[in-house]
Parts: C-alpha cells; structure tokens; sequence
C-alpha cells in the first residue's frame, strides 16, 4: 500500500494540506496518509526545521507533500536552521534533482494575468529546475573578514557533467510527450558553468534526443521572452538560480499564484517531493482564506509522477477545472470562496 | 572641450550611432565626437575585440557610447576574444561599477507593453545593477576534467563591502531625487554573497541614508513582483547576476525594447560609458530598420551623468517624447519610419 508523507509546515501550510487529506480520502482510499512536523513548527518544538527522523520517514514513504515553510518568527533562528534550511536539506536528502513548475494557464482564470490576455491564454510552460546543485550547494561558501576589515561574501557555482545529463534527460523525456521543444537557459556568455552547461546539454541532445526541437537561450533574454511572447515556450531546462527566478516571473503569467504546484522528483524508484509555489503566507494564516488549489494540484503531480495514479490525476485535474469552470473563486482570486468551500467545490466533482 | 569617444561596433551599431552624431551636432556643437573600431569588428581587423589604444582612448574621453557589439559572425573566436568578452574588459578596464537602466514607459507607447495598459502607464523604474564585480569576475572559474572523466564547470560569485556599498550609495543617492525608495533585491537566503549584500545595505542605509525607505526583497520574487505590480518600485539596486536579468525582465514591460537606453557610472570624474539595452540586430542591420532611439536616449544619458550639460539633456529628452507623441514609430514600434527618419523627428524638435 502506497504512503504519502504530509508536511503541513507553517503559516497557511496546515490548511491547504487538510484539504489534500480530504481529497486523498475521497480519490485513493487505498492510499496511507500520514504526517509528520516540519519547517518552523519543528524548529520550535525540536530546535531544528527537519529532524533525523523526519528526514527518515520521508524517504521511506511513496511521495512527500509540503504545505509551506518559513514566515517572519524565525526570522532570527540561526541560518543553519532556518525553515529554509529544513527546506534545502529535504531536497538534498531526498536528491530530487528535477523540479517540475507548470505555469500553467486555467482558461477560466486568463483574464486575471497582468499580461493582455491573447498573450497567455492557452498557455502551458513546463519548467525542468535543476534542485540540487549549483549555487544553492556549491563549495567552498562564506563570508571571510578581510586584513583590512572589510567582508567578502562568497558562493561557488558548480555543475558537473551528471548533474546537467540527469537534468536535461528529464526536460527531453517531458518535451516529448509534449509539444516536443526544449529551450535550454544559462549565461554561458559570461559563466563557465553555464557554458558547460550549454555544451553538456548539446551533446545529450545529439546523442539521444535528436527528434526533439532544442534552442539555447541565455537566460535574460529568457526573461524578457517570457514577458514578450510566453506563448513561444514548451519545456524550459535549467539551473537552480536561473530555474527560482525565471519559473517565479512565470508563475506571475498566469496570474494565479495560489493555484500554481511544483514537483521534485529523482531517480524514479524514489519518493518524489511535491509543493505549492506559493509561500506560508502569515498574514492570512489561520483564517481560511487560502486558496487549497495549488496543494490540491501538486497532490494531482504526487499522482501522477510518484504515485502512479494517472487515471486518479486525470480525474483530480478535471475536478479543479471543472471548480474553476463553475466560478469557484478564493479571494486571491478575487472571489469569496473558504479554503475548505473551495475544497468542497473540488470534492463534489470527483 | 569635452570628448565623446563613440564605439558603433557591430550590426546595427553604426547606423544609430550616426543619428547620436546627428543629435550631437545639433544639440551641443563644442562637444568633439570621436570615434573608435570596437568589438567584432575590431576582431575582424585587430585579432581583439578591444585593443588597448581603443581602451586608452576610452580612459581619455569625457564619456564613451557604444553602439552594439556581437553576432553570428564571432560565435567561433575563442572565448576570452569574442566581442562579448570586449564589453566585459571595457566595463572592468573603465572601472564603471553602477550600471543605470531605467525602464520608464513612455506615455504614447503604454499599449504597446505586454501588460494591460494600467498596470505600465507611468512605469518609471531605475535599475542600479553593480557592474564589475560577481559571478562575473570572481575567481576561480574554469572548467576542470575530473578523474572519472567528467566535468566540473565552476564560477565564484563574489562581493566585498566595498563593492555593495558604492552601489549602494548610487541607489540612495539616485532614489533622494526620486521616489525616495529603494529595493534591494537579492538571494540573501541562500546565498553568502547575498546575506553579506542585504547586510552591507542595511548598515549603509541606517549610517548614511536613514531618510530613504528601503525594502529588501527576494530576487526570485522581485521577478514576480515585477509582473504583478511593476508600479511599487522606483530605485531597485542589485547584484550584476540578477540586474542583468531582472532589468530585462523589466524592460520588455515597457513594450519598447528599442528605446531603451543605459547609463554605466563610477566615479565622478572618470568617463561613463552609455549603451543602448538593444543587441546588434544582425537580422535587420545595414537596412535602415533600427530604431535609434535606445542610443539616442544614451546619449542623453551621457549628457546629464558625464558631460554635465543637464539642460541639453532636458531638450533632447522633450524632442523624444514631442516626436513620439507626434506619432513617429520604427518598425518596431509598428511603424514605417526609417533610422534616419526618427533621427529627423528628434532633430527637427531640438
Ligand atoms: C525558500 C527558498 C529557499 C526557495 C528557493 O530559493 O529554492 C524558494 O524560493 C523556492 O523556489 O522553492
Ligand atoms: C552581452 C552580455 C555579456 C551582457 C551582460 O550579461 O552583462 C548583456 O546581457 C548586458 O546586459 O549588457
């Protein structure tokens, strides 16, 4: 029997995750839902965000679901064990090495996006994060007094061969079952790892993925395209940094943050980690206003990539569309929906 | 007398720092405009895209202003001699630390920006992106092979007190005859070069500029912010990594790519070298297409920070808007003016 690991987490965390176990319950009885502590709530009762035991339990389970970490009460928690923290260390135990963040566009919502609607209706991004490596990660990393005083703040940015194949490989799988075009994003005019990066991914393209379409563009020019025209783009692939900022602006098109999920998956036989892109918004946390949406459909990603349940996805996918068709709104988007009336509204549709 | 040292470079360089040689003439007659064989062309006849008497020349002058460097033609020069590599010399050579990039959206063209009118008109945003130092020029770099044959492609992303604090002081300064409001936009939660920026700046803003509000924000969701509500920001000071991409970002919100200029400034008695944001256009040089203004709005740039002809700058600016505002478009605005021709409808408003 197939386990899922909830990490309800901080600020609106606990919320969005109750309607996941509500969801789960009426899609996959079979499956075993579990939880555990984690983020801030665990700092404050074990002195860290992510306990040995956590970490442990996460890997033994079929896929883990985090609601979110972090918030301005652990603003002064020692660095090494901010929520955050808990956050890269799960990502690092769990190697998931691929973060999948859909920018999706819900044709009931286009018309909520800053962008002229033409732009972003029917939009449908996949962006192939590389999450384990890079500046997040890379030594040596500090800050040093200097003889005269002064500090330099320092962070290597480092790729290998591996990490860029194991990356791509999953952008080119997913192009395929698409619409078969892969951009590929880095400064490789200014970086040497980026220009690995650039070289690494040419040569996997040759060697294996020839029938898929592949471009090369540095990633500010990325930015502005993804302004300009995101319309142009199927599956993006790329590094850490590049991969937080280009895949936030993203989200932005759609104009629906709170409904956007994310996937981190690994070598396949391996719990996957999925999450909202959203934050643990403090400011509403507690109220029921959170939109569950974003949760609820990286609960649809668990499904599909770790879990198997493709049909059960499927059907999730089509509630949430289906909830969406007929009006139901949360107040970021601009409606006056609940968490659990919006959960309710996908409930009724499964 | 003062000497601008002009650099048309490559594509469509030549043919708009023609019309900043037109709006010279016109507009300040004492000023002497040189000019100098620079990037791939200087490739093509030197064997570098930056020889040192170019380099000297530059020191020498009052300001530089470049047009465009790079192309399709120097893909295959080794590396450290591409054009780009020309551009990143000349910048550290001309120790311009403050690179300046306005994205200001000009009132006729509102409707021409990817995002709904309402969310850009009177978008005036400044950019202050440090611009010698980073992941830019931070040793060590390379690529290694390693043992087992692989690769290791490595950057070191770097920055001293020093370095943030006069960025810094340009973004305050810049802000006291603004909005009075500064973002400083970095990854402080995962980065050391980060935590140290987002320190530095704190100190320097309590010590030395406690009158101007500053925000610090997250770069990832600075891009997002920039898509949502790009109106909240007035000066956003950052790292040369995230300035590159998040004033491209930016820039394509004013829907005029084309006119966009920019301003790199160090110290004050020392030249300041003026760029269009634009690349060199390969597809449409020689062929009358480009819009010039980007350069010429350079140019007013270079006017009020390095020539310190304020007043010239104000009527050269009043001649942009005025033909504009007459309707004059390039073909990437939509319309059929030539280069010359929108040379002629800022020069016949001077
Ligand atoms: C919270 C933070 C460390 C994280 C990141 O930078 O990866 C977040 O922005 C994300 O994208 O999941
Ligand atoms: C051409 C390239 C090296 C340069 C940069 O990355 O700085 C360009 O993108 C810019 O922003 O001026």
């Amino acid at each position: 029997m197939a386990t899922l690991l909830l990490l309800p987490g901080d600020g609106i965390g606990p919320e969005v995750c109750a309607e996941v176990r509500r969801v789960a319950a009426a899609l996959v009885p079979s499956l075993v839902v579990e939880e555990a502590i984690y983020g801030g709530a665990s700092y404050d009762a074990h002195g860290t965000p992510l306990t040995d035991e956590v970490r442990d339990r996460a890997l033994a389970s079929d896929a883990v679901l985090m609601g979110a970490v972090g918030g301005p009460n652990w603003a002064d928690a020692p660095r090494h064990l901010r929520p955050e923290a808990g956050l890269l260390n799960l990502r690092k135990a769990m190697n998931v090495y691929a973060n999948l963040r859909p920018a999706y566009c819900f044709e009931a919502l286009a018309g909520a996006s800053s962008l002229k609607t033409e732009l972003v209706s029917g939009l449908d991004i996949m962006f192939v994060r590389e999450l384990v490596g890079g500046v997040y990660f890379g030594e040596p990393r500090g800050i040093d007094v200097l003889p005269d005083g002064q500090k330099k703040g320092y962070d290597t940015a480092l790729y290998t061969t591996s990490e860029i194949e194991r990356a791509g490989r999953v952008a080119f799988e997913l192009a395929r079952g698409r619409k078969n075009k892969v951009h590929s994003a880095e400064k490789s005019n200014v970086m040497e790892s980026g220009l690995l990066w650039k070289q690494v991914i040419t040569e996997l393209h040759a060697r294996e993925y020839p029938d898929v379409e592949l471009e090369h563009i540095l990633a500010d020019n990325c930015a502005m395209q993804l302004v300009r025209a995101p319309k142009q783009f199927d599956v993006i692939v790329t590094d850490n940094l590049f991969g937080d900022i280009l895949s936030d602006a993203a989200a932005m098109l759609t104009g629906s943050l709170g409904m956007l999920p994310s996937a981190a998956i690994g070598d396949p036989n391996k719990p996957g980690l999925y999450e909202p892109i959203h934050g643990s918004a403090p400011d509403i946390a507690g109220k029921g206003l959170a939109n569950p949406l974003a949760a609820i459909l990286s609960f649809e990603m668990a499904l599909r990539w770790s879990l198997k349940e493709v049909e059960a996805a499927d059907r999730l996918l089509a509630a949430v569309k289906g909830a969406l068709d007929a009006g139901a709104r949360t107040r970021d988007l601009g409606g006056e929906l609940s968490t659990v009336q919006m959960g309710d509204a996908v409930l009724c549709r499964i």
